[in-house]
């Protein structure tokens, strides 16, 4: 079990509202440069989920579009299951900072109940150095939640420039906490930007909406061991100022946790 | 410019209803077993969107959740705008069979307005044999949405077993239809299931999600020759009764027209 006291469950904590709503709370520790680090606003859309007492299952899916900015201090957060059948449950969400404001963030979700069938992973775990045996990629200054992922990168620096995008790295949470969805969704958005990686230096990006596709329930993941998530991302094009990331996120021990896709808005600088 | 007479334009047909809603109706020349094919029903919403007085630029992202069963007859959809600014637009959209039913379908979208910026295509269509030079794969009995698909498999047979879910085909409309976004849509939901490619032979499957992302604008797909696009999918994982597709598509002269992925529930019959 998780802390309640470290900084990501603070993070996503939420308090009960009016109407089944719930309030959070932008997080210091999860700043992003100029708004909160989207990997906890989808760990705390996944979390009131979670938590719901209606919930059927365990995450399969979900779809997160961020359509406005979200500013520092609270926030409601509203998700509603609007259909659930023997074993899927949809739902659809949204978080506004204002009751009547337009939504700062859309979003639907699967739930499903897995069931023990003929199973079998064809995206496998590269073969590649233990996280023990690589340095921490130092964050960069002026972006708080970097301070609280561990990326440790097998290819050298992500930074490189060039004409491929793709990175692998190891990830934690600083300081160390264990696999959860949660802390699976906000991974998925961790990974260095891929037009940093072939621009050897950050530009102005925002993720206009990701989605992950889940490969693991409760009880595996519940088995898995280490502290470290490995992530494989690329790009498949840049274009008239939106490019694409997808990524894949195994555990330690090489169970396939998520799959994932973003679109992300870029602003072109003399690129 | 298509014709309206085209059965595919005819299965994505709407009619204004009330209340800024769009009635539609089911198309025997798509029906899959025992629904109306996925494609026409995620190209039918993503048509609501492009012909909405309100619309802002071209698709860029959309997430369709197939929350319950479609059944033959006249079905409700509606699509709604819920905030836009300078570049992006996010929309909500829905299906339903009777007004006060619950949502067979669910969904959000982006729309956006992409601008001149540095571009480049990092997944490159493959070096395979001319359409023309291969034959067309034979539709399946009972499945009449397969009559209207001309699908050419690159590696021969998809329905081989095996090991390894990844196929390549090209596809095209029949009769022959111009590439558009609401076709690209459809084309993102053609492709052979994973499931079928593993295991020699159809089984019970039911897509749950599916989630696309384009790559190019409308000004660039006009340009675009030649009646085939050219998919790559395969399967990152099959798991206690669901699995993934994911999949890239091309135009016939090689520009990335989307990426897309969904979830799929499948049964254990003795697999």
């Amino acid at each position: 079990m998780n802390s309640p006291n470290h900084p990501f469950d603070q993070a996503i904590a939420l308090a009960p509202d009016n109407d089944g709503a719930f309030i959070g709370r932008t997080s210091e520790h999860y700043w992003n440069a100029i708004s909160p680090f989207g990997g906890t606003t989808v760990a705390t859309l996944l979390q009131a989920m979670l938590t719901h007492p209606q919930r059927l299952g365990d995450p399969l899916a979900l779809t997160v579009n961020f359509a406005g900015p979200i500013k520092q201090g609270d926030f409601i957060v509203r998700v509603s299951p609007v259909r659930t059948s023997r074993s899927t449950q949809h739902w659809q969400m949204e978080i506004r900072q204002e009751v009547n404001s337009e939504p700062a963030i859309t979003g639907t979700a699967v739930f499903a109940l897995r069931r023990d069938t003929w199973s079998d992973t064809e995206s496998r775990i590269p073969d590649v150095a233990a996280p023990e045996t690589l340095t921490r990629h130092p964050a960069p200054a002026m972006v708080p939640f970097l301070e609280r992922y561990d990326m440790r990168y097998v290819d050298g620096n992500p930074l490189r420039g060039g004409d491929d995008s793709a990175t692998q790295c190891w990830i934690s949470d600083v300081p160390p906490r264990k696999l959860d969805f949660a802390s699976i969704a906000a991974y998925c958005d961790s990974f260095v930007p891929r037009l940093f990686v072939r621009k050897g230096a950050p530009t102005p990006i925002s993720t206009v909406t990701l989605s992950i596709n889940f490969h693991i329930d409760d009880n595996a993941l519940q088995k898995q061991q280490g502290l470290y998530a490995f992530g494989k991302a690329k790009a498949n094009a840049f274009n008239g100022g939106y490019y694409d990331q997808e990524a894949q996120l195994w555990s330690q021990d090489g169970a396939l946790l998520a799959t994932t896709h973003q679109l992300v808005w870029f602003r072109d600088q003399a690129l």
